[in-house]
């Protein structure tokens, strides 16, 4: 397996390049538009075949990428969960997707957005869990269907049952970590870790800001981020 | 083996913490000051024992966290290579330390500064490179003893003698990549791909700016970020 974890500053994003180092067939995780360049620089350099641009949700925070790059790559197809994005695949609950003879497989996890996915590679002993679960955190619930109830019960049923030792790859973070584990948010995630009752309580009373880049980034991320 | 990286955004530093996954007995490369707080926070979730703070050279572009790591942490011991700078072990070419039953092996690549030091951890296939080997590109050679030539030979003699397929992680990145490969630089890396005459014509026409932090930087670093 080749994996690469490359961040975006100005949203303090996570972009994933994963693929199966004999066939070199790839996908990427949420993309970001600012740096599709570099992003396209590492998959030429290490002769990849990208073939999905994959997002985990509809993101409010910053412009996917994966419209640019299925413009330079030909082939590459954009994936999505969310029925209102455009995306030429649309997947659901348990659904899979190869790149050489890697897999990757498909959970719903609404909650911080009713389309959100979290992204289990079994063979990496990994999930990509979006902005569902963070670092000793998780996506806020106030915004574009977020849900406090939904999201814990999707974090508890569904991330929650990996094996303790599975890695946590996020769409964030805001403090330099750049993975934990499993184990460690059943452990120590400041809201996770409490009960649904204390969960909800503390999301609807985070007080967050209005998110800087929503009103550029939502009817971009319905359309690739590109417009036809 | 544990293995975190971790970033520093301001002078986009990562620091490293690789530990013995039985014993717990753990190493940091490259801690910052500000962010020794963050590091404390894992190092304890994780139940480690820190036995050796190491930076790979005395910092001009951040304070280490190595002194501020050692008030917290008793029996935690500072390393560095530099004769110049205060630490609790000075090591050379060669040596090597052990964290449990994990040890990783030093070898000098000045040309930087002149107490440069690469590590290598040869059951992780990985080599921290410090400012000496940055992915597609390399540490300047303008102030702190730096030379061109030495850096030059620091990276061809050592440093990519070993496999293509070591990871190579530095001590910085500006573009959000976390990591690249021995046979990666050697092929992609648009300084050192090239021959030694050339390397030092560019090196020597970089026309950089005087670093942002180096007057704070430099005093600090020499006695592991803090007066006693």
């Amino acid at each position: 397996m080749i994996f690469r974890q490359l961040f975006e500053k100005t949203s303090s994003t996570y972009t994933y390049i994963l693929a199966d180092a004999n066939t070199k067939d790839a996908i990427i995780i949420d993309p970001v538009i600012e740096t599709v360049d570099r992003d396209f620089k590492v998959i030429n350099d290490l002769g990849l075949k990208l073939k999905y641009a994959i997002n985990t949700h509809v993101h409010a925070d910053h412009v996917t990428g994966s419209g640019l790059l299925k413009q330079k790559i030909p082939g590459c197809k954009s994936v999505i969960c969310d029925p209102n994005a455009k995306a030429d695949i649309h997947i659901n609950e348990g659904d899979k997707l190869n790149f050489g003879i890697k897999k990757i497989e498909f959970l719903s996890t609404p909650g911080h957005t009713n389309g959100c996915v979290s992204i289990v590679c079994h063979s990496a002993k990994s999930i990509f869990t979006g902005d569902a679960l963070l670092i000793r955190g998780c996506g806020r619930t106030d915004f574009q269907q977020g849900n406090p109830g939904l999201l814990y019960d999707s974090i508890h049923t569904k991330v929650f049952t990996l094996p303790n030792d599975y890695i946590v790859f996020p769409a964030h973070d805001y403090t330099g970590q750049t993975n934990s584990s499993i184990g460690e948010e059943k452990k120590y995630n400041p809201r996770l870790s409490k009960s649904k009752e204390e969960f909800i309580q503390i999301m609807n009373n985070l007080n967050l800001p209005y998110p800087a880049q929503i009103d550029r980034a939502l009817p971009a991320n319905l359309v690739c981020g590109v417009q036809e």
